[in-house]
């Protein structure tokens, strides 16, 4: 009979349940909004009810669920899936989440947080496929990102690498929502480029919008850009000296601006940052999952360490 | 009979080999000088011998030699233990150290970079033992290093990772060895801070003197190191933030240095650095192998190594 694995996706408006194949084929997919009045709770019952949901669907495929991976849209303690926090919705303050979604649906499950999730999806069935060092940036509202190196995720002694977002490029730079200065996060995140942009053009707009006008040759726009994606060059910069990754995959939101805008900026401005040793043959590449990245990354979450269940 | 190991440490002006067990005690220890002009076959020569005298006091002690381990003073090809090049020393260009110190001594042996191997060796017999990740700094004339991750050492695709000396730290800051500016070697080796250090006092000075004259309350090379310091906390930081290490172990002759005028200060910036939760927990420590730091990372090489071969 035919394993296949459930994947889901834990955000702070939304959760995604897909029914998968190991090489990525997904059987079915559900998408359901959450409400963070629901708290912890409510959005538990709903991921049991997705869960039940697929696991049916999976035996009306004659087939049966291996393994249930959760990529949580906030700190996770890896070894037991327990939440720290979520970052959206109150109430999961160390939810046992692995514990209590495995005991209800009586499933193996493996929980991390939604950046690792990404990270193993983009190297299992995305831009990152048989590379065996990597470096996946997420560049949306805020900055996350994971580390593959020596084909074994990077998670630290708590769980809690990758954290590029957070890493300081300018210490006299704007403040950031951790409290800190001149993070990442606070220089090339689609907020930060709207921030940014707003202040400079004397107007509130979007980082699409800033995007939009540096096409059309904006000056102000095109320098709100040039000074993220130098800092965007600084920080991947900084982890290709630490790690010689072979290839940077640039997710999220932001990544899917047009090449000349991000992608090739940063290209160019890698030499200052990267010693040429370890430059030499580093791919930047923008990556490939797209809106669906969260979730295959759940997939490839539960076919990965469920093995050492 | 009992396996043991031989470390050889290769660096620009000295060879040392020992002779030790699995528990990293040194049975015998030799150490010659090394002379530039005989090039890379004269030292290829000097490392044989070495090896030979050591096998014979293997036998002497009833034992045999499972494995040498060999730290390089340069960039090597760790899978096949070829040189890319000798810091120090002109000719070892592809050199494929391996392959011949092993068909001359009938013995395995690994190869890898100094920094590395320095590395392996805090982890196993210093100040690393029972980390299983952590980030090992050399400061000495210059910036090198190495990465423990999930109980493995993070090589990169080309075993060039760990390079935490060339991190760009102050992008308008001083120009570095490597050709780029800003660079935490340019800010932080034991050069830079005497470099610094005459500039600012209008005398020649050595980063011992910088250090001494900070001990006695000089205001000038307090404030060079408070730089150097400040810079060495950036690079902590932001190593931290993406591999999420437990403990920063901090050699080299520049570790040396008083308590409170390298490690203490460095502690004391981390918090502008890191994100809260990473620094939880987070220790800064000095190492504990010293003088033979090198030749006893190089019997770690063998051990960790060896038994792939």
């Amino acid at each position: 009979m035919a394993q296949l694995v459930i994947g889901l996706d834990v955000g702070g408006t939304k959760v995604t349940g897909a029914l998968a194949t190991a090489e990525g084929e997904v059987k079915r997919l559900i998408r359901e909004r959450t409400d963070p009045e629901e708290g912890a709770e409510g959005g538990f019952r709903k991921l049991c009810r997705i869960v039940e949901d697929l696991k049916e669907t999976a035996a009306s495929l004659g087939s049966q669920v291996g393994v249930v991976g959760v990529g949580f849209g906030g700190p996770v303690h890896f070894e037991t899936g327990t939440v720290y926090l979520s970052h959206h919705v109150p109430g999961w303050e160390d939810f046992p989440l692995r514990e209590r979604l495995g005991s209800e649906t009586e499933l193996a499950v493996v929980v991390d947080n939604d950046a690792n999730a990404g990270t193993l999806g983009e190297w299992r069935f995305g831009a990152g496929r048989g590379v065996e060092d990597l470096l996946y940036i997420n560049i949306g509202t805020g900055i996350g990102g994971g580390l593959i190196s020596g084909g074994r995720l990077v998670r630290g002694w708590r769980n809690l690498a990758g954290e590029i977002g957070h890493m300081t490029v300018r210490p006299e730079g704007p403040l950031c929502t951790c409290g800190r200065t001149g993070c990442l996060e606070a220089l090339s995140s689609g907020s930060a480029i709207g921030k940014t942009g707003s202040e400079r053009l004397g107007r509130p707009v979007s980082s699409e919008e800033v995007f939009a006008l540096a096409l059309q040759g904006d000056p102000i726009a095109r320098s709100v850009l040039e000074e993220a994606t130098d800092a965007l060059a600084f920080a991947i910069g900084a982890a290709a000296n630490l790690f010689n990754p072979k290839r940077v995959i640039l997710g999220g939101g932001v990544s899917e601006a047009p090449e000349e805008l991000l992608v090739r900026p940063v290209r160019e401005r890698l030499p200052l940052y990267v010693l040429p040793q370890s430059l030499e043959g580093l791919e930047v590449v923008r990556a490939q999952l797209g809106y669906d990245a969260g979730v295959m990354g759940a997939v490839a979450l539960g076919l990965e360490e469920g093995k050492l269940l």
